[in-house]
Parts: structure tokens; sequence; C-alpha cells
């Protein structure tokens, strides 16, 4: 059995509002046996849900939510794994063989808390990676400032950019990046985001199409140095986290394809395990699309390549785990990478557990798995209510057609009565596309006019943290 | 004919007060035809002073101040390396060759700066690692909060600790890292700082012996859980930089000797440079010694051997230079890792130019170099009074005997007519200690009643800041 921990990024580094909805995809991982820990207790209608595609029967698993600590049972407090009591609640429940029958110790995060609490187990050999993670390494790997140096070192292709440690650094290097920039625009990441969410477009052209992006704040530049100065002067706080991170300033590559190559390291090696596609409407994460197709050859190899020698490079220095590199395909053809995400990515549970476990997309007839985001545009009342409308729509997954919609996590309202969001994947024939089911939900739910929500908040009608 | 560039850590990352004197060391790595920028006029009685012991022409050299920047000529503003009317100063300097002539870039500090003048120049590909530190890498090498993640990854012996993000991580850590030491004593050390400058000793007993450690600053614990969380209100935003770095929290281990071993890391591969002692009075650096002695065959080996190790995981990510790998020798003979510095250390000019270079210390009869900090207690006048009395007591440096001081860097007063502070290295026979030279030079120059200095001040009588 496996000990499998459903956290998020350390709130030390990053404080998410409340990820209990998202960090329950950790169902998707679970096999007969495992022991699984949450920061709360489990939505009940979405554990028969995903168990009843998984197959694995509910009483083949133990559930354990950690104690309370610093932000109820809305985050997993990383101090609440190794709280004693807790600590001896997990070792009974391994149950007689004791520490013997665990084969493995899996976290959606790298914390030093999971390291803690294997060694407090005295299973600290089985989370790979331990002594890295038990020291912070976590943060190290997810850095959008540490992975440009390390992509440099390795000799992956970056788009030209520039980290910076002070504002007058930023501004320096906005205004250079403009000059080389046939585009006339950089992009602005905070260096420990995700999905998009921490990354701001500057453009000196307010026509540019930018809708594609995966940047949800989006700045246009008065015009000269006075511009530059002036956007720094208002966000050199929020892009560094009051000074907490370096800050990456990136020319922006017009008419790019986002997309992933993602890899698993182990102490004897790396291996690749899955490419996609993210797609991203209004600058936000919209869906994303495994396995990735609508390649060239040459580009998948270079996309595979580059992701191979970032994982080895990830590996060196002590990363183990999965980790997805995210990439552009450039309107030439030639493939940039943009950040590495060393950690249980956004796209594991979809390609791993459902488009490879449950849809099979490999077997004949060929299948592929796009997950969407609820639209900001959609007002969905309950996680009941959406399986309804996917009864009545005939959108249901259907193990025998091997095509429809199967809900990636729990629909949480973040206040009792408000609309939910979540992401849900939907498995379609290749042949024909998965626009025309999409419709027939969107026709369904939509119900917010677009142009009437905020594009740079997390969503239009509530603020359910989700992705990594 | 090589580029040198006399910085210092980014003023971004860690800004210091004044690095005029200390930078110029670069003069001791000069060789005929050299390019050196600084970040001031350099002393003209220094460099008089230093060339007269390399061999070096004044003539035979470029010295050139980069522009001034936000910082005057006190610090090196890495921003002014790429004034485009100093890139053109530097072309001019290189003369008829042009970059053609250029044989390596070399820096004090692994600056983004200094890549973007090399790249500028034409001649990145002339210092080695650039690519990695154009894009922060310099950062990366030296946190000490990283090296603690990497040392674990690499297998490399640390002692007991944990990094922290926050002060609740901090509280709960050392708490717990105090219960499991032996001698009820943490190191709390500023993930960016240098020579013990960054590191308070928290300790329980009053009457613990701290002298000899490399920690500037000193803490006596309350009792119990209130003591610790007292002493993080308090320390928490100078121990992290304001929330700006993660702050590592070590188990104190006493009566441990501080060593170092100094490596190359070149695209090739890594070799080993030097290894030495440090020795702290008063919980400041007071002296170092080159080479190291009064070590067993087997420390020595895993001294080496873990420098090596570190060294091999520190260029595998990317970094290339000379790097120090600090360490501890504990009273059982283990040795434990405490830091890296990824740059030019306090050590570089000692063993390379002077005790190797000047002095040859391999040669018979055998030699070693102390170098010493001018102590807080002494009060000297200006450089010329020191050259003087070196005259007076027959303590200049002698190339005939080969021993005798000679002064490593300029003595800067920070206000005219304050006493001056810098470091000398003094060439002696091992069989006869350094301890009767540096008493004369002490009863000639002690003015200042011991206690009568805060113990936690850089210096006793001024602030110049130098070591790395």
């Amino acid at each position: 059995m496996r000990i499998l921990v459903g956290n998020h990024i350390d709130p030390s580094i990053r404080e998410r509002g409340d990820m209990r909805a998202w960090t329950q995809r950790l169902l998707w991982f679970a096999r007969p046996g495992d022991l699984l820990i949450l920061c709360c207790e489990p939505d009940p209608a979405f554990v028969d849900y995903a168990l009843a595609r998984t197959g694995v029967k509910r009483e083949e698993l133990t559930m354990l939510a950690a104690p309370a600590g610093a932000w109820g049972d809305k985050l997993l407090d990383p101090a609440s794994l190794t709280v004693p009591a807790f600590v001896e609640q997990v070792r009974a429940a391994l149950g007689p063989a004791g520490t013997g029958a665990v084969s493995e110790v899996f976290a959606l995060w790298p914390s030093a808390a999971v390291a803690r609490l294997a060694d407090a187990l005295g299973v600290a050999d089985l989370f790979p990676g331990a002594a890295f993670f038990s020291q912070g390494g976590g943060e190290i790997g997810n850095s959008k400032a540490n992975f440009r140096a390390l992509a440099a070192a390795a000799g992956v292709p970056i788009l030209p950019g520039r980290v910076c440690r002070s504002r007058a650094e930023a501004i320096e290097a906005t205004g250079v990046l403009l000059k080389s920039s046939v585009a006339g625009a950089v992009v602005v990441k905070q260096a420990h985001n995700g999905a998009g969410v921490g990354n701001q477009l500057l453009v000196r052209d307010p026509e540019m199409a930018v809708g594609h992006v995966g940047a949800r704040h989006l700045h246009h530049l008065a015009p000269g140095p006075d511009g530059i100065a002036a956007y720094w002067a208002g966000r050199w706080p929020w892009a560094s986290g009051e000074d907490r991170w370096p800050v990456v300033i990136e020319e922006f590559a017009p008419g790019a394809d986002a997309v992933y190559s993602e890899h698993y390291a182990s102490d004897a090696g790396t291996r690749a395990t899955e490419t996609g596609r993210l797609l991203y409407v209004g600058r936000r994460l919209s869906h994303q699309v495994v396995p990735l197709d609508g390649v060239s050859g040459p580009v998948r190899a270079a996309l595979l390549d580059g992701g191979r020698r970032l994982a080895e490079a990830y590996r060196s220095f002590g990363y183990r785990g999965y980790l997805s590199a995210d990439a552009l395909i450039l309107p030439d053809g030639s493939v940039v990478f943009t950040e590495v995400n060393a950690q249980v990515s956004g796209s594991l549970h979809i390609y791993q557990s459902i488009a490879h476990g449950i849809v099979d997309v490999t077997a004949a007839p060929a299948r592929q798995v796009v997950e969407y985001h609820v639209p900001p545009t959609w007002t969905v009342p309950s996680f009941t209510a959406f399986l309804t409308a996917l009864d009545e729509l005939g959108l249901a997954y259907d193990p025998v057609s091997r095509t429809g919609v199967i809900v990636s996590m729990p629909a949480i309202p973040l206040a009792p009565g408000e609309p939910v969001q979540f992401v849900f994947c939907l498995a379609y024939d290749p042949a024909e596309g998965h626009a025309d089911a999409f419709d027939r939900l969107d026709a369904h739910f939509a119900s917010v006019p677009a142009g009437t929500y905020d594009a740079s908040q997390h969503v239009g009608t509530g603020a359910v943290s989700f992705s990594s």
C-alpha cells in the first residue's frame, strides 16, 4: 500500500485560499490498500463518483483528515502532519503489517513536512527525494526564476528574458526587452504561481490579440520610459510578493501554442510520461488536451528532448517525482520552454488516471481527453445538478463508447447557495472533436454575460482555488 | 589578457555598505595585460604596494572605474557595467586586438550584470557559466538555504536542521531542534551573508563557551516555549531579511573546528584548490590559516571528499568558477558541511596569490600563511602608519626569509581621521607559529579595551565592509 498526501504548495510559500476540492483529485491516484491524507473530510458524493469510475472500493481505502491547523480544513497545515497524535493515527491505520506494508509515500506537493512525516513513520526511504525535500527542495524546484537559470545552464531554449530582484532591475530589464521584442510586449511572471494566474502581459499595442495567452493580467503600457516606470511603481509588490521572490520578465511570443511534456524523475533516471496542450480563453486557462496532437514530428521531438533534458537537470540536483516542462511552439515551429512545475501538476490525474486508466485512449478506436474548467460564464448550482444535466444531455461517461464526461473534482461552493466551480474531463473521438459536447453544456449552463466579470479574477462567480 | 571585475554580491540581494577597499583585493589576481574594473578609483598606495609584491607593473594593467550608479563609488552598481558609454570604454581599452585578445572574464561575484557585459562585448563564452549567471544563478548558488537541500540530495553530511519560510515554521523548528540538541543550542543563519555576520547562536545555558563560534550574534533564550516565541517575535525580520529569504536553523555543534575546502568548477569537471582553517575570537572571524594543518588523514580525506561532491553538485546545475565548501570538524573527528560560497571567497587571494604565488609555501623551508582581521581592540591610524610599524618591528614581508606581513587590501577610513580596518597576511615558519608576530603587533596597536565595543557590531571602531 501507499501513503498518498493530498497537499498543495506550502502556505509559507504561497497561501492558497481554499484547496479542499482541488486536492481531492488525490482520489484518482488511489489504488486498493492505499492510505489517503487530506486537509478535510472528503466529499462523499465525489468519493463515490470517482471510485465508481476507477473501480476501487471505498472499503479498500483508508482516508484521514489531518488535524486542523492555521487554516482550519481549507488548507493542509504542513505542521499538522507531524502532530504526534496524528502520526500515531497514521501508524495505527497501517494495520498489523505496520510500515512494512508501505511501498511508497506520494504527495501532490514535495513539502518538507511530508518528508518529516515519512521520517517520523520510519519510511523516509520510501518518499523519493526525501532528503532534498526535507530541506526546502520543493521551493527550489518550483521557482520560475530558478527555472530560467537551470534551463539556461542545461542549454534548453528559453525566451529572451531576465530575472530581477529589485524594482530598479525590473525597470531596466523591461526597457531592454521591449526594445528587442518584435511584438513590443513582455510577460511578467511571479516566481510561484500557476495556470497563468501569476503572469501579467505588458503590451504597447492595445489592438494585439492576447486572449489565447496564459497571462491572467493585462496592462497597456503608457508610452516611453514613464509608462514602464509607472507600471513597476504599482506592480512590483504584486510581482515580487512584497520583495519575497525574484521576478521573471520575458519577451512575449505572439501566436504561440502552449504545450507541455511531463516526466518522472527517479533515482535510476527519468522517463517521459505524457505530452499535452493548454488552451487559454480570455487569458484564463480554459481547457487542456491529452495526448498532444496536431504537431509535426520535429516539434514533438524538440518538446520531448527539451523536457527530457530539463527532467535530467532537475533530477541531477535532487528532485524526484513527476514534473511538467511547459513550452511554447512558436509560429516558426521552434519550441521554447517557459517553466518547470516540479510537483504533481494539474495534468497527471487527466492523463495517468483518466485518459490512460479509465478511458484507455490508446485502445481502438482511439480516444482523446480534454479537461475543461467550468467557464466564468456558467452558473452550476451543484455537483448533483451537473451530473443530472450530463444524464439528460446524454453526456455522462459511457464505458462502452469510451466517450463522455468525467468530473475531476468535487464541487464545493465557497458559501452556501453559491454556484460551484470545478474541472471536468470529456473523452471524445479525435475525429469528431470536443466542441459539440462542450457547446451543449455551454447552452445548458451559460447565464453570466461575457464582459460582466473581471477577466483578472480567478473565476466569474466565486473564488475556489484550483490548478497547481 | 583577462577582464577582471571587482564586484561583490548584487546589492539587490544584499546591500553592503562600502566595498571600495575589500574589492581591491582584485589586484592580487592581476596578471600583465589584464583589464580591471572596480567600483572606484583604486587606492594608489595599495596598488603600488600590491603590485610591488606580485611583480606586475602598473603600466601592464588597465584599470577602469565603472560609472557611479545608485551607490556612488562605494558599491558597484550592476547596471553600470552595461551603460553603453562604459561598454565602449572597455572595448576601447582592449586595444587593437579587441576582444580577440580576451582569454577570460573573471568576477569576484557571479552577477548577471557581468554576463551581460560579457555578452555586450561579444565574449560571453569566455565568462564560464555565463548563461546560468545571466538568469540569476549567482543567487541560487550562494543561498545557505539552498545549500542544505543540495547537500542533502548529494548525500554530503550536514548538521540536523531545517529551512524555514515563516515565523511559525521557525518557532516549531527551533523547539524540535533544541530538544534533540545535546548542547541545548541552535544556530540561526541568514540565507545571504558572510563570515558569520548573518549567524546568531541561541543558547539555553549562559555559561556555554561560544567565543570560538562563527556567529556574530548571541541570544540567551528564556526558558521554555515562551523564550523561543519571544526570540522569533523580535528576530524573524532580521533573520529572513523582512521575509525575503528562507532562514536556516541548525543544531549547534560545540567544540568544533571551522575549516573549508575550496574547488574550481569548469565545463570539464572540478578540482580541489586548497583547504584552510577559520578561527573566531569573540564570535567574530579573527584569522584564517592556509594550508590546513593539524588534521588527521581521515579528516582531511572526508573534508576533500565532501567538498568535491558539493563542487560536483554545484557544477551539475550550472555553477562555474571557484567555490568554498565550509565545514566543521566535530570533536569525534567527523566532518559536517555548513555552507557553500559559490563566488570568489575571502580565501582565494590568500592561498592562490599570496601563499602559493608570493610566498610559495610548498618550497623549502615550508611556510604557512595566516590572514588576520585588524581586531576591534586596535586603533590603526592609516595604511602608511601600519607599514611604518611593520618596518619598525621588523615584520614587513621579507622575500628572502619568506616571512612577514603582506597587507591584503587598502585601508580606507569611513570618515576622515577615523581609524582603519583591513586584513593582512602573515607568512611564517609553521614550526614557530604566528602568535609571536601577532602579539608584537597587538602590543603596538591595541588601545580599545576589550568589553567596550559591541561584539555584535562589525568592527569595534568603524564599519568598513569586508569579507565575502
